[in-house]
Protein backbone atom coordinates (compact mmCIF):
# COMPACT_ATOMS: atom_id res chain seq x y z
CA UNK A 1 0.00 0.00 0.00
CA UNK A 2 1.09 3.36 -0.51
CA UNK A 3 0.19 5.93 2.11
CA UNK A 4 0.80 9.66 1.57
CA UNK A 5 -0.05 13.56 2.97
CA UNK A 6 -1.89 16.04 0.82
CA UNK A 7 -2.63 19.31 1.55
CA UNK A 8 -0.52 22.96 2.47
CA UNK A 9 2.07 22.84 4.80
CA UNK A 10 1.32 21.92 8.54
CA UNK A 11 -2.66 21.02 7.35
CA UNK A 12 -1.52 17.67 5.33
CA UNK A 13 -4.46 14.87 5.11
CA UNK A 14 -3.56 11.22 5.11
CA UNK A 15 -4.45 9.90 1.95
CA UNK A 16 -3.96 5.60 0.33
CA UNK A 17 -2.79 5.92 -3.48
CA UNK A 18 -4.82 3.01 -4.81
CA UNK A 19 -2.74 1.05 -8.00
CA UNK A 20 -5.02 3.21 -10.66
CA UNK A 21 -3.72 6.27 -9.48
CA UNK A 22 -6.77 7.64 -7.40
CA UNK A 23 -6.36 9.56 -4.32
CA UNK A 24 -8.40 8.19 -1.19
CA UNK A 25 -8.99 10.53 1.91
CA UNK A 26 -7.70 8.29 5.36
CA UNK A 27 -8.79 11.06 7.36
CA UNK A 28 -11.95 8.73 8.66
CA UNK A 29 -9.25 6.02 9.75
CA UNK A 30 -6.83 8.21 10.91
CA UNK A 31 -5.76 11.80 11.97
CA UNK A 32 -2.41 11.56 10.46
CA UNK A 33 0.55 9.18 9.53
CA UNK A 34 2.98 9.28 12.54
CA UNK A 35 4.80 6.83 14.97
CA UNK A 36 1.43 5.75 16.44
CA UNK A 37 -0.52 5.04 13.44
CA UNK A 38 2.27 3.00 12.29
CA UNK A 39 2.76 1.08 15.84
CA UNK A 40 -1.23 0.55 16.70
CA UNK A 41 -1.84 -1.81 13.64
CA UNK A 42 -2.70 1.64 11.10
CA UNK A 43 -1.58 0.03 7.98
CA UNK A 44 -4.36 -2.89 8.19
CA UNK A 45 -7.07 -0.79 9.12
CA UNK A 46 -6.28 1.68 6.43
CA UNK A 47 -6.10 -1.60 4.04
CA UNK A 48 -9.75 -2.79 5.69
CA UNK A 49 -11.31 0.67 4.80
CA UNK A 50 -9.90 0.31 1.36
CA UNK A 51 -10.75 -2.86 0.83
CA UNK A 52 -14.54 -2.08 2.77
CA UNK A 53 -15.25 0.42 0.15
CA UNK A 54 -16.65 3.69 1.24
CA UNK A 55 -13.16 6.31 1.38
CA UNK A 56 -14.09 9.38 -0.36
CA UNK A 57 -11.73 10.29 -3.24
CA UNK A 58 -9.58 13.39 -3.42
CA UNK A 59 -9.57 15.74 -6.25
CA UNK A 60 -5.80 16.00 -6.82
CA UNK A 61 -5.88 18.84 -9.74
CA UNK A 62 -3.18 21.55 -7.96
CA UNK A 63 -2.95 19.46 -4.69
CA UNK A 64 0.16 19.43 -2.66
CA UNK A 65 2.30 16.14 -1.87
CA UNK A 66 3.47 16.54 1.71
CA UNK A 67 6.11 14.00 2.98
CA UNK A 68 4.63 10.93 4.07
CA UNK A 69 4.61 10.95 7.75
CA UNK A 70 4.55 13.50 10.40
CA UNK A 71 8.23 14.87 11.69
CA UNK A 72 10.17 11.76 12.53
CA UNK A 73 11.54 11.82 16.26
CA UNK A 74 14.90 11.39 14.59
CA UNK A 75 16.47 10.99 11.43
CA UNK A 76 19.51 8.58 11.42
CA UNK A 77 21.98 8.52 8.31
CA UNK A 78 24.37 5.96 7.52
CA UNK A 79 27.22 7.23 5.54
CA UNK A 80 29.42 5.90 2.84
CA UNK A 81 27.37 3.16 2.31
CA UNK A 82 27.87 2.27 -1.81
CA UNK A 83 31.29 0.84 -2.38
CA UNK A 84 31.61 3.50 -5.32
CA UNK A 85 30.53 6.86 -3.33
CA UNK A 86 32.99 6.34 -0.84
CA UNK A 87 35.64 5.91 -3.80
CA UNK A 88 34.37 9.11 -5.29
CA UNK A 89 34.60 10.82 -2.06
CA UNK A 90 38.14 9.80 -1.27
CA UNK A 91 36.92 7.75 1.66
CA UNK A 92 37.77 4.02 2.75
CA UNK A 93 35.50 1.47 2.75
CA UNK A 94 34.30 1.95 6.43
CA UNK A 95 34.24 -1.55 8.40
CA UNK A 96 30.74 -0.41 10.47
CA UNK A 97 27.83 2.00 9.55
CA UNK A 98 28.96 5.44 9.59
CA UNK A 99 26.54 6.81 11.26
CA UNK A 100 25.22 10.85 11.80
CA UNK A 101 22.44 12.33 12.40
CA UNK A 102 20.37 15.08 10.72
CA UNK A 103 17.42 17.60 11.78
CA UNK A 104 14.14 16.11 11.96
CA UNK A 105 12.74 19.47 10.99
CA UNK A 106 14.61 19.39 7.33
CA UNK A 107 12.05 17.11 6.25
CA UNK A 108 9.58 18.94 3.18
CA UNK A 109 7.20 17.20 0.92
CA UNK A 110 8.86 15.59 -2.23
CA UNK A 111 7.99 18.70 -4.62
CA UNK A 112 8.58 21.44 -2.54
CA UNK A 113 11.40 24.07 -2.97
CA UNK A 114 14.73 23.20 -1.42
CA UNK A 115 16.43 26.26 -0.45
CA UNK A 116 20.49 26.84 -0.93
CA UNK A 117 21.86 28.21 2.51
CA UNK A 118 22.76 31.63 2.53
CA UNK A 119 26.74 31.20 2.01
CA UNK A 120 26.41 28.06 0.58
CA UNK A 121 28.81 27.67 -3.05
CA UNK A 122 28.61 23.86 -2.03
CA UNK A 123 25.19 22.68 -1.65
CA UNK A 124 24.85 18.92 -3.43
CA UNK A 125 22.65 16.24 -4.31
CA UNK A 126 22.18 12.95 -2.57
CA UNK A 127 19.46 9.84 -3.52
CA UNK A 128 18.90 7.26 -0.58
CA UNK A 129 16.45 4.67 -0.18
CA UNK A 130 14.20 5.88 3.62
CA UNK A 131 13.55 3.64 5.80
CA UNK A 132 10.23 4.12 8.15
CA UNK A 133 10.20 2.42 11.56
CA UNK A 134 7.18 0.50 12.03
CA UNK A 135 7.67 -0.84 15.79
CA UNK A 136 10.17 -0.09 18.78
CA UNK A 137 12.88 -1.92 18.05
CA UNK A 138 15.83 -1.92 20.76
CA UNK A 139 18.60 -4.71 20.93
CA UNK A 140 17.14 -6.63 17.78
CA UNK A 141 18.73 -10.20 17.92
CA UNK A 142 19.98 -9.83 14.52
CA UNK A 143 19.63 -8.65 11.00
CA UNK A 144 16.44 -11.11 10.44
CA UNK A 145 14.88 -9.70 13.23
CA UNK A 146 15.04 -6.36 11.03
CA UNK A 147 11.69 -6.61 8.80
CA UNK A 148 9.55 -6.98 12.01
CA UNK A 149 10.15 -3.27 12.94
CA UNK A 150 10.24 -1.99 9.82
CA UNK A 151 6.71 -0.36 8.09
CA UNK A 152 8.00 0.45 4.73
CA UNK A 153 10.00 2.63 2.33
CA UNK A 154 10.12 5.98 0.91
CA UNK A 155 12.47 8.51 -1.48
CA UNK A 156 14.93 10.49 0.79
CA UNK A 157 16.57 13.06 -0.44
CA UNK A 158 19.19 13.73 1.58
CA UNK A 159 20.66 17.14 0.58
CA UNK A 160 24.16 18.33 1.96
CA UNK A 161 26.48 21.26 2.03
CA UNK A 162 29.88 19.67 1.69
CA UNK A 163 31.64 23.11 2.95
CA UNK A 164 29.51 22.53 6.19
CA UNK A 165 29.72 19.08 6.01
CA UNK A 166 33.41 18.41 5.52
CA UNK A 167 35.48 21.76 6.23
CA UNK A 168 33.77 23.20 9.39
CA UNK A 169 34.47 20.26 11.74
CA UNK A 170 34.88 16.60 11.23
CA UNK A 171 31.21 16.13 12.31
CA UNK A 172 28.75 16.21 9.32
CA UNK A 173 25.82 16.68 11.00
CA UNK A 174 25.80 20.72 10.30
CA UNK A 175 25.99 20.15 6.98
CA UNK A 176 23.01 18.08 6.68
CA UNK A 177 20.90 19.79 8.74
CA UNK A 178 20.16 22.91 6.83
CA UNK A 179 16.38 24.49 6.49
CA UNK A 180 14.73 22.08 3.71
CA UNK A 181 17.07 19.83 3.22
CA UNK A 182 15.23 16.19 3.23
CA UNK A 183 12.22 16.00 1.06
CA UNK A 184 10.92 12.87 1.83
CA UNK A 185 8.22 10.88 -0.11
CA UNK A 186 6.08 11.42 -2.45
CA UNK A 187 4.57 8.12 -0.33
CA UNK A 188 5.29 5.61 2.17
CA UNK A 189 5.15 2.14 0.53
CA UNK A 190 4.83 -0.79 3.24
CA UNK A 191 7.19 -3.20 3.36
CA UNK A 192 4.85 -5.97 2.10
CA UNK A 193 4.50 -3.70 -1.27
CA UNK A 194 8.24 -3.22 -2.45
CA UNK A 195 9.30 -7.09 -1.53
CA UNK A 196 13.31 -6.99 -1.36
CA UNK A 197 14.89 -3.54 -0.47
CA UNK A 198 18.32 -4.57 -1.97
CA UNK A 199 16.54 -4.71 -5.44
CA UNK A 200 16.10 -1.28 -6.13
CA UNK A 201 17.22 1.42 -8.80
CA UNK A 202 17.96 4.95 -7.58
CA UNK A 203 18.17 7.53 -10.11
CA UNK A 204 19.31 11.14 -10.03
CA UNK A 205 19.06 13.69 -12.77
CA UNK A 206 19.98 17.49 -12.16
CA UNK A 207 18.53 19.99 -15.04
CA UNK A 208 17.65 17.13 -17.19
CA UNK A 209 21.28 15.19 -16.87
CA UNK A 210 21.60 12.08 -15.42
CA UNK A 211 23.65 11.70 -12.33
CA UNK A 212 23.28 8.85 -9.73
CA UNK A 213 22.11 5.74 -11.30
CA UNK A 214 22.89 3.20 -8.62
CA UNK A 215 21.00 -0.05 -7.02
CA UNK A 216 20.49 -0.61 -3.39
CA UNK A 217 22.03 -4.36 -4.06
CA UNK A 218 24.91 -2.61 -3.99
CA UNK A 219 25.00 -1.00 -0.33
CA UNK A 220 27.82 -1.84 1.83
CA UNK A 221 25.20 -2.61 5.04
CA UNK A 222 22.29 -3.98 3.73
CA UNK A 223 18.95 -2.53 5.37
CA UNK A 224 18.58 -5.27 7.79
CA UNK A 225 21.94 -5.31 9.00
CA UNK A 226 21.76 -1.42 9.54
CA UNK A 227 18.10 -1.64 11.59
CA UNK A 228 19.82 -4.53 13.51
CA UNK A 229 23.25 -2.73 14.34
CA UNK A 230 21.31 0.58 15.08
CA UNK A 231 19.32 -1.01 17.65
CA UNK A 232 22.22 -2.36 19.58
CA UNK A 233 23.08 1.38 20.27
CA UNK A 234 20.08 3.47 20.08
CA UNK A 235 16.34 2.90 20.57
CA UNK A 236 14.37 3.05 17.04
CA UNK A 237 10.80 4.54 17.45
CA UNK A 238 8.09 4.02 15.51
CA UNK A 239 7.96 7.27 12.62
CA UNK A 240 11.83 7.30 13.24
CA UNK A 241 13.42 7.70 9.13
CA UNK A 242 16.76 5.91 8.49
CA UNK A 243 18.47 7.00 5.59
CA UNK A 244 20.62 4.32 4.06
CA UNK A 245 23.27 5.98 1.79
CA UNK A 246 23.63 7.37 -1.49
CA UNK A 247 25.10 5.49 -4.65
CA UNK A 248 28.17 7.68 -6.72
CA UNK A 249 27.53 10.80 -8.70
CA UNK A 250 26.93 13.09 -6.09
CA UNK A 251 28.44 16.84 -7.22
CA UNK A 252 31.63 16.47 -4.62
CA UNK A 253 32.80 13.45 -6.85
CA UNK A 254 32.40 14.50 -10.58
CA UNK A 255 34.62 16.54 -12.38
CA UNK A 256 34.31 20.19 -12.24
CA UNK A 257 32.30 19.67 -9.05
CA UNK A 258 28.96 20.96 -10.31
CA UNK A 259 27.27 21.63 -7.14
CA UNK A 260 23.96 23.40 -6.91
CA UNK A 261 22.75 26.87 -7.74
CA UNK A 262 19.54 28.41 -7.87
CA UNK A 263 17.34 27.69 -10.31
CA UNK A 264 18.47 24.23 -10.39
CA UNK A 265 16.29 21.60 -10.48
CA UNK A 266 16.83 17.77 -8.89
CA UNK A 267 14.56 14.92 -10.36
CA UNK A 268 14.74 11.75 -8.09
CA UNK A 269 13.62 8.49 -8.36
CA UNK A 270 13.78 4.74 -6.66
CA UNK A 271 11.76 1.62 -8.35
CA UNK A 272 8.82 1.25 -6.90
CA UNK A 273 9.02 4.59 -4.89
CA UNK A 274 7.52 6.61 -6.90
CA UNK A 275 9.75 9.88 -8.09
CA UNK A 276 10.66 13.38 -6.78
CA UNK A 277 11.37 16.88 -8.05
CA UNK A 278 12.77 20.01 -6.17
CA UNK A 279 13.46 23.41 -7.66
CA UNK A 280 16.67 24.85 -5.67
CA UNK A 281 16.18 28.84 -4.49
CA UNK A 282 18.54 31.03 -3.03
CA UNK A 283 17.42 30.85 0.86
CA UNK B 1 11.41 31.52 37.78
CA UNK B 2 11.60 27.79 37.63
CA UNK B 3 9.81 25.62 35.91
CA UNK B 4 9.26 21.67 36.06
CA UNK B 5 7.64 18.49 35.11
CA UNK B 6 6.29 15.73 38.24
CA UNK B 7 4.50 12.47 37.98
CA UNK B 8 5.29 9.45 36.35
CA UNK B 9 7.54 9.00 32.79
CA UNK B 10 4.71 9.99 30.29
CA UNK B 11 2.47 11.32 33.16
CA UNK B 12 4.12 14.44 33.97
CA UNK B 13 2.51 17.45 34.79
CA UNK B 14 3.45 21.04 34.78
CA UNK B 15 4.87 22.82 37.83
CA UNK B 16 6.66 26.14 39.15
CA UNK B 17 9.16 26.04 42.21
CA UNK B 18 8.85 28.68 44.15
CA UNK B 19 11.86 30.74 45.93
CA UNK B 20 11.04 28.90 48.82
CA UNK B 21 10.61 25.34 47.56
CA UNK B 22 7.18 24.54 46.96
CA UNK B 23 5.90 23.30 43.86
CA UNK B 24 2.57 24.99 42.24
CA UNK B 25 0.55 22.86 39.91
CA UNK B 26 0.62 24.54 36.47
CA UNK B 27 -2.24 22.26 34.83
CA UNK B 28 -4.41 25.42 34.86
CA UNK B 29 -2.00 27.46 32.73
CA UNK B 30 -0.62 24.89 30.44
CA UNK B 31 -1.26 21.28 29.31
CA UNK B 32 2.40 20.74 29.21
CA UNK B 33 6.06 22.86 28.89
CA UNK B 34 7.06 22.23 25.50
CA UNK B 35 7.97 24.49 22.57
CA UNK B 36 4.36 26.18 22.11
CA UNK B 37 4.24 27.17 25.68
CA UNK B 38 7.57 28.72 25.43
CA UNK B 39 7.03 30.48 22.02
CA UNK B 40 3.59 31.29 22.90
CA UNK B 41 4.16 33.45 26.14
CA UNK B 42 4.03 30.99 28.38
CA UNK B 43 6.41 31.93 30.70
CA UNK B 44 4.99 35.32 31.32
CA UNK B 45 1.45 33.24 32.05
CA UNK B 46 2.79 31.30 34.58
CA UNK B 47 4.54 34.29 36.24
CA UNK B 48 0.61 35.53 36.11
CA UNK B 49 -0.56 32.87 37.64
CA UNK B 50 2.00 32.84 40.58
CA UNK B 51 1.70 36.08 41.24
CA UNK B 52 -2.27 36.07 41.69
CA UNK B 53 -2.18 33.16 43.83
CA UNK B 54 -4.62 30.14 43.47
CA UNK B 55 -2.15 27.72 41.85
CA UNK B 56 -2.48 24.23 43.51
CA UNK B 57 0.55 23.08 45.75
CA UNK B 58 1.47 19.53 45.09
CA UNK B 59 2.74 17.28 47.66
CA UNK B 60 6.14 16.81 47.25
CA UNK B 61 6.42 13.40 48.66
CA UNK B 62 7.70 10.42 46.38
CA UNK B 63 7.11 12.90 43.65
CA UNK B 64 9.55 12.06 40.61
CA UNK B 65 10.68 15.09 38.64
CA UNK B 66 11.30 14.76 35.20
CA UNK B 67 13.28 16.47 32.17
CA UNK B 68 11.63 20.00 32.48
CA UNK B 69 10.29 20.13 29.18
CA UNK B 70 8.55 17.16 26.38
CA UNK B 71 10.65 15.49 24.16
CA UNK B 72 12.52 18.05 22.04
CA UNK B 73 12.44 18.20 18.43
CA UNK B 74 16.46 17.87 18.50
CA UNK B 75 18.96 17.75 20.69
CA UNK B 76 22.33 19.59 19.20
CA UNK B 77 25.68 19.69 21.03
CA UNK B 78 29.14 21.30 20.84
CA UNK B 79 31.84 19.55 21.27
CA UNK B 80 35.26 20.32 23.12
CA UNK B 81 33.99 23.56 23.86
CA UNK B 82 36.63 23.84 26.66
CA UNK B 83 39.77 24.33 26.48
CA UNK B 84 41.24 22.09 29.31
CA UNK B 85 38.40 19.37 28.36
CA UNK B 86 40.30 19.42 24.20
CA UNK B 87 43.25 18.85 25.96
CA UNK B 88 42.67 16.31 27.99
CA UNK B 89 41.01 14.24 25.15
CA UNK B 90 44.10 15.25 22.91
CA UNK B 91 42.46 17.53 20.22
CA UNK B 92 43.46 20.99 19.08
CA UNK B 93 41.03 23.81 20.26
CA UNK B 94 38.78 23.80 17.03
CA UNK B 95 38.21 27.04 15.28
CA UNK B 96 34.97 26.68 14.65
CA UNK B 97 32.08 25.22 16.80
CA UNK B 98 32.05 21.17 16.49
CA UNK B 99 28.12 20.23 16.38
CA UNK B 100 26.82 17.19 16.41
CA UNK B 101 23.31 15.82 17.24
CA UNK B 102 22.25 13.38 19.90
CA UNK B 103 18.85 11.29 19.57
CA UNK B 104 16.02 13.38 21.33
CA UNK B 105 14.98 10.10 22.66
CA UNK B 106 17.75 9.90 25.15
CA UNK B 107 15.99 12.80 27.65
CA UNK B 108 15.19 11.33 31.07
CA UNK B 109 14.54 13.14 34.55
CA UNK B 110 17.22 14.43 36.30
CA UNK B 111 17.19 11.26 38.74
CA UNK B 112 15.88 8.53 36.48
CA UNK B 113 18.24 5.67 36.37
CA UNK B 114 20.70 5.66 33.65
CA UNK B 115 21.30 2.46 31.23
CA UNK B 116 24.84 1.27 30.60
CA UNK B 117 24.71 0.44 27.16
CA UNK B 118 24.96 -4.03 26.53
CA UNK B 119 28.60 -3.97 25.30
CA UNK B 120 29.70 -1.31 26.87
CA UNK B 121 32.73 -0.67 28.77
CA UNK B 122 33.38 3.00 28.32
CA UNK B 123 30.74 4.82 29.12
CA UNK B 124 31.54 7.88 30.30
CA UNK B 125 30.14 11.12 32.26
CA UNK B 126 29.69 15.28 30.89
CA UNK B 127 28.29 17.97 32.80
CA UNK B 128 26.86 20.25 30.68
CA UNK B 129 24.96 24.09 30.84
CA UNK B 130 22.09 23.49 28.29
CA UNK B 131 20.45 25.61 26.59
CA UNK B 132 16.55 25.50 25.89
CA UNK B 133 15.07 27.21 22.64
CA UNK B 134 12.35 29.70 23.55
CA UNK B 135 11.40 31.24 19.81
CA UNK B 136 12.47 30.20 16.00
CA UNK B 137 15.76 31.45 15.29
CA UNK B 138 16.67 31.29 11.44
CA UNK B 139 20.26 33.31 10.07
CA UNK B 140 20.53 35.86 13.29
CA UNK B 141 21.71 38.96 13.07
CA UNK B 142 24.78 37.72 15.51
CA UNK B 143 25.74 36.80 18.67
CA UNK B 144 23.76 39.92 20.26
CA UNK B 145 20.34 38.36 18.77
CA UNK B 146 20.75 35.02 20.57
CA UNK B 147 19.59 36.12 23.99
CA UNK B 148 16.26 36.85 22.57
CA UNK B 149 15.38 33.41 21.46
CA UNK B 150 16.17 31.71 24.17
CA UNK B 151 14.25 30.68 27.14
CA UNK B 152 16.31 29.61 30.00
CA UNK B 153 18.81 27.50 30.82
CA UNK B 154 18.96 23.71 32.80
CA UNK B 155 21.80 21.19 33.64
CA UNK B 156 22.40 18.65 30.97
CA UNK B 157 23.68 14.89 31.25
CA UNK B 158 25.77 14.22 27.85
CA UNK B 159 26.13 10.69 29.17
CA UNK B 160 28.62 9.03 25.88
CA UNK B 161 30.15 6.08 25.35
CA UNK B 162 33.37 6.52 24.36
CA UNK B 163 34.35 3.34 22.18
CA UNK B 164 31.00 4.13 19.82
CA UNK B 165 31.62 7.60 19.57
CA UNK B 166 35.19 7.81 18.75
CA UNK B 167 36.71 3.64 17.64
CA UNK B 168 33.62 2.72 15.57
CA UNK B 169 33.77 5.52 12.95
CA UNK B 170 34.55 9.43 12.88
CA UNK B 171 31.05 9.98 13.69
CA UNK B 172 30.40 10.54 17.19
CA UNK B 173 26.21 10.03 17.27
CA UNK B 174 26.45 6.43 17.44
CA UNK B 175 28.27 7.41 21.39
CA UNK B 176 26.10 9.93 22.26
CA UNK B 177 22.59 8.48 21.44
CA UNK B 178 22.28 5.42 23.85
CA UNK B 179 18.76 5.13 26.17
CA UNK B 180 18.25 7.08 28.45
CA UNK B 181 21.73 9.00 27.96
CA UNK B 182 20.47 12.93 28.26
CA UNK B 183 19.25 13.32 31.96
CA UNK B 184 18.00 16.95 31.87
CA UNK B 185 16.66 19.12 34.69
CA UNK B 186 15.80 19.54 37.69
CA UNK B 187 14.33 22.97 36.10
CA UNK B 188 14.17 24.85 33.21
CA UNK B 189 15.52 28.09 34.72
CA UNK B 190 14.00 30.96 32.58
CA UNK B 191 17.02 33.34 30.91
CA UNK B 192 16.02 36.30 33.18
CA UNK B 193 16.51 34.67 36.82
CA UNK B 194 19.87 32.79 35.28
CA UNK B 195 21.68 35.98 34.33
CA UNK B 196 24.90 35.74 33.21
CA UNK B 197 25.07 32.33 31.33
CA UNK B 198 28.85 32.76 31.05
CA UNK B 199 29.51 33.18 34.96
CA UNK B 200 28.41 29.84 36.08
CA UNK B 201 30.01 26.92 37.92
CA UNK B 202 29.61 23.29 36.54
CA UNK B 203 30.13 20.34 39.19
CA UNK B 204 30.54 16.57 38.80
CA UNK B 205 30.83 13.97 41.27
CA UNK B 206 30.97 10.16 40.75
CA UNK B 207 30.73 7.99 44.11
CA UNK B 208 31.46 10.95 46.05
CA UNK B 209 34.59 11.70 44.03
CA UNK B 210 35.00 15.25 42.95
CA UNK B 211 35.64 14.79 39.27
CA UNK B 212 34.85 18.20 36.91
CA UNK B 213 34.88 21.50 38.33
CA UNK B 214 34.81 24.28 35.63
CA UNK B 215 33.14 27.38 34.49
CA UNK B 216 31.24 28.60 31.51
CA UNK B 217 33.65 31.31 31.15
CA UNK B 218 35.54 29.00 30.05
CA UNK B 219 33.83 28.12 26.95
CA UNK B 220 35.72 28.53 23.64
CA UNK B 221 32.16 29.63 22.22
CA UNK B 222 30.00 31.08 24.48
CA UNK B 223 26.13 30.36 24.56
CA UNK B 224 25.63 33.92 22.19
CA UNK B 225 27.88 32.95 19.47
CA UNK B 226 26.80 29.26 19.62
CA UNK B 227 23.12 30.29 19.11
CA UNK B 228 23.78 32.37 16.21
CA UNK B 229 26.41 30.17 14.77
CA UNK B 230 24.03 27.57 15.07
CA UNK B 231 21.05 29.48 13.26
CA UNK B 232 22.89 29.74 9.80
CA UNK B 233 23.14 26.40 8.89
CA UNK B 234 19.91 25.58 10.60
CA UNK B 235 16.39 26.95 12.00
CA UNK B 236 16.30 26.59 15.78
CA UNK B 237 13.12 25.99 17.37
CA UNK B 238 11.20 25.95 20.75
CA UNK B 239 12.00 23.20 22.38
CA UNK B 240 15.49 22.39 21.02
CA UNK B 241 18.06 21.88 23.59
CA UNK B 242 21.55 22.59 22.54
CA UNK B 243 24.17 20.87 24.65
CA UNK B 244 27.12 24.12 24.90
CA UNK B 245 30.04 21.13 25.77
CA UNK B 246 31.94 19.98 28.67
CA UNK B 247 34.57 20.85 31.07
CA UNK B 248 37.72 18.95 31.99
CA UNK B 249 37.29 15.70 34.20
CA UNK B 250 35.86 13.04 31.97
CA UNK B 251 37.18 9.63 32.74
CA UNK B 252 38.44 9.32 28.92
CA UNK B 253 41.06 11.69 30.31
CA UNK B 254 41.90 10.83 33.82
CA UNK B 255 44.86 8.09 34.49
CA UNK B 256 43.18 5.03 34.58
CA UNK B 257 40.22 6.05 32.71
CA UNK B 258 37.43 4.97 35.85
CA UNK B 259 34.93 4.55 33.02
CA UNK B 260 31.10 3.78 34.66
CA UNK B 261 30.03 0.21 35.73
CA UNK B 262 26.66 -0.59 37.17
CA UNK B 263 25.61 0.72 40.68
CA UNK B 264 28.22 3.84 40.32
CA UNK B 265 26.15 7.65 40.83
CA UNK B 266 26.80 10.11 39.80
CA UNK B 267 26.23 13.82 41.07
CA UNK B 268 26.17 17.02 38.78
CA UNK B 269 25.38 20.74 39.75
CA UNK B 270 25.13 23.94 38.41
CA UNK B 271 25.15 27.42 40.33
CA UNK B 272 21.26 28.32 39.91
CA UNK B 273 20.41 25.04 38.15
CA UNK B 274 19.69 22.83 40.80
CA UNK B 275 21.50 19.27 40.88
CA UNK B 276 21.04 15.92 39.16
CA UNK B 277 21.73 12.62 40.75
CA UNK B 278 21.80 9.13 38.68
CA UNK B 279 22.45 5.53 39.46
CA UNK B 280 24.15 3.45 36.27
CA UNK B 281 22.29 0.38 35.69
CA UNK B 282 23.15 -2.60 33.00
CA UNK B 283 20.95 -2.39 30.20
Amino acid sequence: MKLLRVGAPGEERPAVRTDDGRLLDLSSVTRDIDGDFLASGGVDRARAAVVAGGLPELDTDGLRIGAPLVRPGKIICVGLNYRDHAAETGAAIPPRPVVFMKDPGTVVGPYDEVLIPRGSVKTDWEVELAVVIGRRARYLDGPEAARAVIAGYAISHDVSEREFQLEYSPQWDLGKSCETFNPLGPWLVTADEVGDPQDLGLHLSVNGVKRQDGRTGDMIFPVDHIVSYLSQYMVLEPGDVINTGTPAGVALGLPGTPFLRPGDTVELSVDGLGSQRQTFTQA
